[in-house]
């Protein structure tokens, strides 16, 4: 009797909207025998997958619910036993998504893996209320980092602010205050910048002013995470744009 | 009698495989009068939109062979007549795409415009060969910049070396002499670095070797645009994963 081969494909949902999921994900998770879903995730994505097990996996920033190496551990074991899994993240799964860790972790195991590109909330995010994070005259390019390492040092602000792109600063509000002043001592703190907490979704807010006021403000209005900090000219074209395609009800 | 009123959805179709294009995107494909469709996307994906008349507007990088202001001028005046426009883009709007001079431009009309994001090549591309473009202890983030300003001067090589991020530049093909020499001037000359050519798509070509070396290697392999060069650490991970997901055939 042959033995059936599990595998794991590793999916990024994108930041927040159900809707901006590829179709490549929705036929991924058709196949799949089991999800492991982060707390992120719209459940709605699950739609695509109504013949799988659910398992929540979740682990926000800070606070680890769900270790690392028991979901790596998990997927393991699921694919070992036949079981086609899918692992939805938020965002991409390259991009801060721990990604390339449970590949590594899955090619060890001599398990197939597959991995799913998603829109990074660095992209899609900002871009829901009109700010490119490219453009002409205004930005070189971008830049994704994050304040949050395992060592605890934090990136070289000043290099950053040197490169003329937009900085896009993921997982960074418990540590705005320190972010926002390494770059007003970088001299960029008359640039335009914004938080957006829960971007692309029903419950998105934000704030809009310069790397100067944005702590102050962001705290003001209450915003926490998960939300992105943009930092860059563009962020002056903010809301320019009509609002994003509204999100279409699940059916 | 009411007038039709038109509107432009300004959509991302990723970096080159049809799958990675998003439900939201095929929703305003299906929506669409005339789809204005650059050269660099696959055809397949008009397939969403099997109602709309199609418009090629290609524009490779350099050869201007559809002006930007005759493209924005198309959309006006087709959503002044009252029709819905798709204008289609290779991976993401906001991310080397013009979409932002766009947006203004139909902002500047009075045209509703909804931005669609799709998944930018410098996320899409390095993880279709297992490169995850962020990795812990490997790269602190990952900056995307273009070698193609309207000024002509370049980037700051050094403060992006300095960054500790993983760097992908965008059309960058016919300058990666200049640049990789400038890289070795500031000092990463042994980071590894990949050249890709026609990322996620059947006709993907690539090369890895190191900064100092990735030119000679492109150039002796007969790679040219659209590719993408990508430099860091994390491109030691390439091929430990699996092949991507193997494309669909269209129906």
């Amino acid at each position: 009797m042959q033995k059936r081969v599990g595998k794991v494909y590793l999916i990024g949902a994108g930041p927040g909207d159900p809707e901006l999921l590829t179709l490549k994900a929705v036929r991924a998770l058709a196949l799949a025998d089991v999800v492991l879903i982060d707390d992120l995730v719209d459940r709605t994505v699950l739609a695509h997958a109504p013949q799988a097990r659910v398992v929540p996996v979740g682990k926000r920033g800070g606070c680890k619910s769900t270790p690392q190496a028991f979901i790596e551990k998990l997927m393991v074991r699921l694919a070992r036993r036949g079981a086609v899994v899918a692992r939805v993240k938020g965002g991409d799964p390259f991009v801060f998504g721990r990604g390339g860790e449970e590949v590594l972790a899955l090619a060890a195991a001599g398990i197939e893996c597959t991995v799913v590109p998603g829109i990074t909330s660095g992209v899609g995010v900002p871009a829901a209320l009109g700010i490119p994070v490219t453009h002409r005259d205004m930005a070189r390019g971008v830049t994704f980092v994050t304040a949050h390492t395992r060592d605890g040092s934090g990136p070289d602000w000043a290099a950053l602010a040197r490169t003329g792109t937009t900085l896009v600063i993921y997982m960074g509000m418990q540590r705005i205050v320190e972010i926002t002043a390494a770059l007003v001592a970088a001299g960029i703190g008359s640039t335009p910048a914004a938080v957006i907490e829960h971007g692309t979704t029903a419950a998105e807010r934000s704030v809009i002013g310069s790397v100067s006021t944005i702590a102050l403000q962001a705290a003001a209005a209450g915003l926490g995470s998960p939300a992105l900090i943009v930092v860059g000219d563009v962020v002056a074209l903010a809301r320019q744009a009509v609002p994003a395609l509204p999100q279409q009800r699940s059916a």
